[in-house]
């Protein structure tokens, strides 16, 4: 397959590289960068240094089977119906095609949506939950990394019905490189080192994507209290939810639920009793570790779901997406497990 | 004043000595270790070379105006009658005289309480919200630090009945000095560092304490979701809570209530609106942060504390209640800013 | 082929059950825990969950084609020869064949050698320096992380003469993981976090390991001075030497007896001038990044490599040797970038 | 006193304000910043909050009694004539008044010395080493970090002939904060953590400046190998030093030579034999710690001292300097232990 990625110097670019650069079906690779173009790859990241992988392209994209965008939003909607009508595979990594309305997305990315009309043709591509819409499919929203691990843990219990709507509180802790690699002073070590701190509280943009999967799944509109923490650690990722139950529903009514939904998966792991997940077990992987209790002081329902923002959260999932699309296996170039410690 | 610490070897117990050994009214520090007693404080704490702290004592507590217990819970309960049959005012920075019940202490601490008829004559020493119960009492039982932060945030919101006491989340994390020096696999460097996960879920031992102080401000007994959480740092403590508000109240009601019991607090610092807490921003100073909003969407309220687990969590706290024990101003040797970066 | 590993819950034990588990001709797994035996691997490492790993045997050793020994100094020579005479080929992460004299390794380690008459039938397992011994050899001795990046910049220099041999200086700094996970307040989270510290100054026991090796390549006894510092990270050792050139050498010498050395090396990364080595460059990967220059201030030269302490540094390397051993292709099952970032 | 701060909002600036606010002769503090006059010092650095510092002037320096300056270097320079006229001692944490030649200064610093006149007038603040030289005098030359920490450690030895001249080695490391506030990539959060490197190698600006003193300490020119290392964690600083010692020359003539040397200082601890300096001894505290052995295998000494790069590294030591200079006690406003852990 002849695969290309735009935006391949971003964090998310440059794990698609790793991760594509060892997928034995892509024989030829593609990579753009708007703002470093003519560059050596490796000289952009030295660690690159007899990789092989060569210059990066400017964005006039050639043909190719699969085109990963990796841009800040709006900079894929405008193209893409140029790529789709050159029958190129579009896996969108940023928020274009995440929410089915066009207004929902002005409304919180403050832009007008580039390519509306496309937003009926795009496959939210959270995989396990929506892996038969998936293949073969030609535009895929690969989904937020807090959306990931959101969704693979209230989905699947929203469409059993196990779960109460009404109070639904997702705590969410990211590791630093979810900021990507632009520089900031919230992303400057000496102020993020030995410190917690909650960000984009009741404002974050990857509220109507939660939102709008969770009303999918439930059958109902529902509204959500996101609130995202930054963790001075460089990758991982762990939600923690607190949701009430259904009158009668039991803790193993809950784990049975998630064990049917996960039968089989070859990236879900549902810890045993007792164990929780913690940032580092998924780190480097493409696997979810999930957990669950109920409270038995409260009733309440707590889940932990624990992936690594950059791979089942964006460049592994992407890549999920892409084997399911063309027909390899699924999880052809992203098996294995955690580095540890 | 003469002044003691059992346990002074402790994380919490170094803490206060550093702060005790700057504090004006302190001029002689009675300093105990059962563990290494007979050593150089500066053999234990390389960095006190210099300070003039001289021998770790055995346990046989000289006569003392104030002595702080920085021991395992269960050890100073077994002493403290005799503490204070000599005089000599006990603030206890362990679990023994934090809950009113010695019922729920055994349910929790899994031992017989040690000395269960001194816990009517115990305060516990949030001392912004008990200052008045605190003033020349005896035995001060100093709060634990995640009860300190989630108290701060939400006493006074409860007090005034502005928030429902139904559902109330209060996702907590903290830096892994919490846990003490003893060493173990969960606080090993390679399996902390570049992690992020809970513990003690639905299980931890600040769950009742938490409790019987928000269940006396809200005049009503309630139970909670609290799950603590392991940050990789150091020190540091914030927490997250979620709460609905009774029908009608505003953001600015909170706010106001907030601003109403914090007037004039050397120690509280509510933020401008926007500013959320960080745990650096209290890093090594007693100060604690708040920040609150509520969420359009939901209608629930969001607060975030943030404070140092060692100062305000612990040793400076402590220290702020025997400098009202004792009648010295309330600020005395523990005032300052945080070290940043 | 079918691979044993004993000591296979250790920090490079784990690491070589990850290389292994994804090495295509490895076809049957033994692993070994003298501690844990009977448990599940993934009962000691939940990350490991769903990956099909098994249990952990006793150290009752089937028959094997490789064996590798990632156990503490004295148990592995204790067993070799037993080992040796079933036809199994040993790779010894630990230190037990890596010195040749016996009596050398007495004096460091204080303990007698247990298997003093194979130690000339150990190889020692730097591949890049000594592949052609290695080829087909049964006993391994796995170098040192910190002798595998001193050796790679040294090596080469020392055996062209290029350097003197009076006033070498050896500056290294490691990640915490090479203290492997043993609990101890060396290693405890809050006391290595935000610090850095030298540790077994003019004693570390990889200094008559560099010796021996450095005398090796010079064609004469010398000595050098090793100092060993611990890093606030988990993963990652650089290595800074100063060393005097021999009269009349330049920078350009020096540089281009490295690329002859290294030419065609595919673990080997020499970086661009200016460019200077960084631990995260080598992170998750089997490759060593290199950099020189002479300084014209005072004419030294100085050298600086860095390497994954668990790759490079033990388990990458002792999979290269295997490959070397076996006859499969040197990088099979180790190759790829560092994980970034 | 009256005293101010250019550059008050940088992480230099910003330890002086923290030590000048509770140092009980300074009466009345003004503090500048050309890039955010105006605003509060708390909007800038929320943590400040409550502790009343006020608004951040321009920079029309009233008349004050002392000014410090930390500023990036020229700026200082320019100006120091002016105040200097005015009868303000200026304290320069700045590299314009460190080194004695306009020449060199040109060299390393790339711009005209725009006060060369002057040179001759400020004196080297490393205070322990030229305190008499610095009572009651007006212009200030604070030390770089860096060099804080090696002459330290080796003047003292080189005034007394202890060790040869001829190669000395400087291996450096530093926490972040040492960068600065200004965001780059190289201290971007992701690109910094979990990662060790060396940077400036052969040509970082202190190098000069190491130079010079030592030159003036020995009694003859010499030259350096200085390599400064980035850790990954906010503070500390801590050199290794290597250097040959003069014929006869034992460890023991080393350590007296320093206990002479700092006999009765507040701020220098020589740590007792086998105990190495940390950087987190230092943390948060002016003082410095130091160590030394002489390697038996090759008789070289080893150096060891670690300052804390904020403070005994820059604004501690400032402030040490204006207690000289002001006749105050030396460590007023600048005493205690390190924060622990």
């Amino acid at each position: 397959m002849k695969v290309g990625v735009l935006g391949a110097t971003g964090y998310a670019g440059q794990e698609l590289v790793r991760l594509l650069q060892r997928h034995e079906e892509v024989n030829d690779l593609y990579l753009a960068s708007s703002s470093v173009a003519g560059e050596d790859y490796d000289s952009v990241y030295p660690h690159w240094l007899g990789q092989n992988v060569g210059i990066l392209q400017d964005e006039n994209v050639p043909d190719l089977d699969v085109l990963f965008c990796a841009l800040p939003h709006g900079l894929t909607a405008a193209r893409t119906s140029t790529f789709l009508s050159r029958n190129i595979k579009v896996i969108d990594l940023g928020a274009d095609f995440r929410l089915n309305s066009a207004q929902v997305y002005e409304e919180w990315y403050k832009i007008k949506h580039p390519a509306a009309g496309l937003l009926k043709d795009a496959v939210y591509g959270l995989t396990e939950l929506y892996r038969e819409q998936i293949r073969g499919r030609s535009l895929i929203a690969n989904p937020g990394c807090y959306p990931t691990a959101t969704l693979l843990a209230l989905v699947p219990l929203l469409r059993k019905n196990l779960l109460q709507t009404k109070f639904l509180i997702i705590d969410a802790k990211s590791g630093v490189s979810g900021a990507g690699r632009g520089v900031s002073l919230g992303t400057h070590y000496s102020e993020v080192n030995e410190n917690f701190k909650p960000y984009g509280v009741a404002s974050h943009r990857h509220t109507p994507e939660i939102e709008q999967e969770l009303s999918r799944a439930a059958g109902q509109p529902l509204t959500v209290n996101f609130t995202p923490h930054l963790v001075p650690m460089t990758r991982g990722m762990l939600v923690t939810i607190y949701a009430a139950v259904q009158d009668g529903v039991k803790e193993e009514d809950l784990r049975r639920c998630w064990l049917e939904q996960y039968n089989g998966e070859e990236f879900i792991r549902i810890l045993p009793q007792g164990t929780w997940p913690q940032t580092k077990f998924a780190s480097g992987s493409n696997n979810a570790f999930l957990q669950l209790t109920i409270d038995q002081r409260t009733g309440n329902a707590i889940l932990v779901a624990a992936i690594d923002n950059l791979i089942k959260g964006a460049a592994g999932q992407a890549i999920q997406n892409m084997n399911l699309v063309m027909g390899c296996p699924e999880s052809q170039g992203i098996t294995g497990t955690a580095l540890w410690p």
